[in-house]
């Protein structure tokens, strides 16, 4: 077989062979295929695209690039959640205490912020202490105490996705829906999960902008999951303004403590809600929706999933009394308000910009290398519907440095639109596929 | 600038400025630029295209990458030829004597085969002594003595070309006509010419299989090379068969001298005619293509054109007795006739089939670095549209080495149709265009 003849087939739009793609994913892992064979491949596969069956086989030569984990030894049905991207996005850490406090066994394998978007290694790193390079032995026996663990990619897990990633990256082709499917797909099933619940992300502040392309993107990933033998479901969640009120790593975990705590932004509950409970009827742990919504909402009434949450940190290594005592987290003196330029609505609060200005503060990154400041961050005071008049408050800006602090002024000033009359509210859960 | 920008560009179908096409091309040949991305921009320009502008941009970009060679000292319009690739397609040999002869100066540098084309320097170097990597400056003394200098692609020619042609081989990026329309016309750009004829060969034995596809290459030489200043024409010419009855590199060079005695293959001496006249029209030699021919034709028929060829032999290093001796070419004892199966007529030869045979006795390369033997080839004995007998001879298979001859003959068994009735004849000039 030659790397050549797999290119121009490609190229010519041809389906290619589960052979050939093996193929390509093995030179890619051992590093016999070279790199500019595989970037123009990927160039061709960017335009001309791969069928479901294509796709299917590439997570699948993608999956067997590394080690598949093995979790039959544990009871339940194994579920896991995948977000593909939101500013304020902070779901996992409220549902997946909460899915384990309803019985449904969660071994979670997140990723770090990049770009404009947070990563829930990132927000889980701000708890003191709190390690989430477990080994997969650790992983076990964490799921085993807790019916959680929340963990990074290990080196075994994948290995040709991180090398297909770096040149994605660099080669004008990340934005190729059966190439994305295949990267979030492969490390998934590769963790050994039962089920899985997907988040995909539309709107301004997302991956995908246009709602047709959320779907396409999530009816991609739910056809993998399935010829995978991972029973899964997405919904499509708005991601216009930020999710919630909290953006910035130890400012959200407060946030998610306040969801477990019963309070917390109606719309970060919702989505929370929604995703738990998609979780506990995959996990077989409750009939229908309906039911599982109930289960859920009472896990939080409860504090069963507080309580949950407060054993997941323990176990991980981390400092279980942050819960009741957020000044154990990591926080900066400095704030800095930004008022309402005039009185009016809050019509639009961009998350795209304010995930940068996220960002230029310092809580998150541009480069995978890049170290977070865990303290700095945004809250969003008035959301849009809000009411406000000329001087009100309408963000916080929680920062370190001052220089960064006007560069990150200067981007939440666009983000912020003020009219006349109220928005049309727009649907927060656009739709589902399953 | 940064690489990924100009190649997402290019991969959303927007034409690139002359700017991003430099920065690609000059990335390329100082190696600053690496083959990862080179590669994804060339899938992306092979898949969505370029305008003719862009082509343009490109070839001068490429022309830029090395030295343009400047002839204005030498008197008279300077022409040259390029064929895109045939088999038995030698008429290099016959037209650029004969054009000297005409008053035409002729700088031409040509290239070598690979697959099943041969090329002209290989055909030269069967020639005893014949030296075609001459110095820019013993080009120009050629030039000036014999009006004549066939030489090959110096390093300070298109640099730029070598590197991506070398890319392209291995990235399935080969077939692109503004890829190729690019590299045919940098390394012609900079040559120092000032008009150019293009025989685009069009058929099974050609690059471009089609009419269509022959004449979209045309009309994008023909554009880029009025877009820089080179006056430039082509026709499009068949390729089914071999053109004459010559295939391999010292068979082929009899052959030429045989049609510069006024003798030879009829097709051959058509499109070799066909060519040299318009190279004298673009020479302003002659005022009009009828004049041009006749022109030609009393060239050949009073022995000037033969008498220039043994001229540019001599300047040129090579053994000029050979014109008079074809025993002083190289040349093998054996000989294998490959013969008629039935009665009829022959109704086509596949020039492809042939060609490949041909590379497969050693008188051609499938790589680059290869060397070819000059004595073995192919003789047609029954060309498309002859009459022959069971058992009459239909080719001559010129040989060294037995295990070759087998591997040839199976090809050459495929490439011979025998029929009831004679084939429609073929037009061998198909188009021009200017």
């Amino acid at each position: 077989m030659r790397a050549v003849d797999i290119i121009q087939a490609k190229r010519d739009g041809r389906a290619l062979t589960a052979e050939e793609i093996r193929f390509f994913v093995d030179g890619v892992t051992a590093g016999t295929l070279p790199d500019y064979q595989a970037s123009s491949l990927l160039m061709a596969i960017f335009l001309r695209g791969m069928t479901t069956e294509e796709t299917a086989r590439l997570t699948d030569a993608m999956v067997h690039s590394g080690v598949r984990v093995d979790l039959r030894d544990l009871p339940g049905v194994k579920v896991d959640k995948h977000s593909t991207g939101g500013v304020g996005d902070k779901t996992s850490l409220i549902l997946a205490p909460v899915a384990a406090a309803c019985g449904v066994p969660v071994p979670m394998m997140s990723g770090r912020g990049l770009g404009h978007t947070g990563g829930t290694l990132d927000k889980l790193e701000s708890i003191p202490g709190f390690r989430v390079n477990l080994s997969l032995d650790e992983m076990k026996s964490a799921l085993a105490k807790t019916g959680c663990a929340m963990i990074g990619q290990t080196a075994q897990i994948a290995p040709a996705d991180k090398k297909l990633y770096a040149l994605r990256d660099v080669t004008g082709t990340v934005e190729s829906i059966p190439l994305i499917s295949a990267s979030i797909m492969s490390k998934k099933i590769a963790e050994g999960i039962d089920a899985l619940v997907l988040d995909v992300k539309t709107g301004s502040g997302a991956f995908m902008k246009s709602e047709a392309d959320s779907r396409r993107l999530a009816e991609s990933l739910v056809a993998i999951g399935k010829a995978s033998g991972v029973q899964t479901e997405a919904i499509i969640t708005a991601m216009e303004a930020p999710l919630g009120r909290a953006v910035g790593n130890a400012l959200e975990v407060i946030e998610c403590l306040d969801v477990l705590k019963g309070g917390g932004p109606q719309d970060l509950v919702d989505v929370s809600v929604e995703l738990a409970a998609r979780m506990v009827v995959l996990g077989r742990v409750a009939g229908d929706l309906p039911a599982a919504r109930d289960q859920v909402r009472r896990a939080i009434a409860s504090g069963a999933g507080l309580d949950r949450f407060r054993q997941i940190i323990e176990v991980q290594g981390g400092d279980p009394k942050i819960v009741d005592d957020y000044g154990r987290l990591p926080h900066v003196p400095d704030r800095w308000t930004v008022a309402a330029s005039r009185s009016g609505f809050v019509t639009a609060l961009n998350a795209e910009l304010v995930g940068r200005a996220s960002v230029v503060l310092g809580a998150g990154r541009d480069r995978v290398e890049d170290p977070v400041d865990p303290a700095v961050g945004i809250m969003v005071v008035a959301k849009p519907g809000d009411e406000v008049r000329a001087g009100d408050p309408v963000l916080e800006i929680h920062f370190r440095d001052s220089a960064r602090l006007e560069a990150a002024k200067r981007l939440t000033d666009q983000a912020i639109t003020i009219g006349d009359a109220p928005p049309v509210p727009g649907r927060l859960i656009v739709g589902e596929v399953r």
